[in-house]
């Protein structure tokens, strides 16, 4: 079987943007409420971070359901952790994650700053330096044969794909313009000269972007 | 976790018909060629019975790869294990499905004519007398709490409705009218005062209907 590497339930607004410029502490969004982006998966069974039971099992849930299928490794730029830049100052802080982070799998955080490697619960976190080819073969290696989830954000989703090492994208797109932050893109169909391209608009407003590679 | 009951990748034409009446050894679905209503699945890369590397990753993908998630056992009519009726008289021959079943788990096959169990690769079939609830029964035993597929044909997956013995339905709809023949409904409406809906048209051309119980 090819190890593919996937980005999944990754969510942008209409005119592509995926995240607010100005991160802090107590907005990993930045000026984004990524309510206005999420709440279409929050909605579903299936939601990783859902605690209660209850929740949608339409199409929203077949896109959330596979977030964890046959995935061995996950790779995150260091502004999906947590906000700092520079050489980490607080080792005691564990990132926005929690004491029990849903990626269940090693996770390589990209930095320019290595440190020791931080294990809560199911998940290790492993701090990395390198281009993304490079932190992709360790990410490879600890999937043992499974796929490598590419979570994001947006800056790192995009150090991917000028890389080529992208095999196959979900990006749901909400129905929100938001002006300005960090944009994953034009159009989806920047992406369309390397990728098929599915597009499915789901009952509850949001449009599902499925691409594959070509 | 609930142990889900749920039909998976079942398939009808717009009028409604998932196999002909006129079912023989070499013809599992009678006059209608499965072709036409199987088509978008074969097409998908998680296609269950894909022997060769390819195929898309889109939408339909997604429903075919959901196939075997968190599946731990199948229930099927006697006649999607094979065409015969009555006591069974040739214990040598061993069903449709090849040396390397596509299930991968316990099968129960409802039969008025139980047998002795046959295991072929990872597959068992158990051959079983009992109305739905008790044949469920024995089914989400031996799934050990993962959910239970309810794998057809017609008759079977309306005889599990008729006892609300059902979670959740996925049922594709392939732009062709038939006529007649095994009919699963006169419209996808007539289950809704059971289960929510989402109508997922494709862009291969099938709308994949998507039920959940309320």
């Amino acid at each position: 079987m090819t190890q593919l590497v996937r980005v999944q339930n990754f969510n942008v607004s209409r005119d592509g943007i995926g995240a607010g410029e100005d991160q802090t502490l107590e907005r990993p969004f930045g000026h984004v409420d990524p309510g206005r982006l999420f709440a279409w998966a929050g909605a579903t069974a299936s939601w990783p971070m859902r605690t209660e039971p209850g929740g949608s099992r339409g199409l929203d849930d077949y896109l959330t359901r596979d977030y964890d299928r046959n995935i061995g490794a996950e790779i995150m730029g260091r502004n999906k952790f947590g906000p700092y830049r520079g050489p980490w100052e607080d080792h005691e802080w564990n990132g926005w994650w929690g004491d029990r982070p849903p990626f269940r799998t090693p996770v390589f955080v990209m930095t320019h700053h290595p440190r020791e490697s931080l294990t809560l619960a199911d998940t290790t976190f492993h701090f990395v330096a390198g281009d993304p080819a490079t932190v992709l073969d360790l990410a490879k290696e600890a999937a043992a044969g499974k796929d490598v989830r590419l979570g994001g954000g947006v800056t790192t989703i995009r150090q991917f794909l000028d890389a080529d090492l992208v095999d196959t994208l979900h990006v749901t797109v909400s129905p929100v313009d938001l002006g300005h932050g960090l944009r994953l893109w034009d159009s989806p169909s920047d992406l369309l000269d390397r990728f098929h391209l599915d597009v499915v608009p789901s009952p509850s407003g949001v449009t599902h972007h499925l691409f594959w590679r070509r």
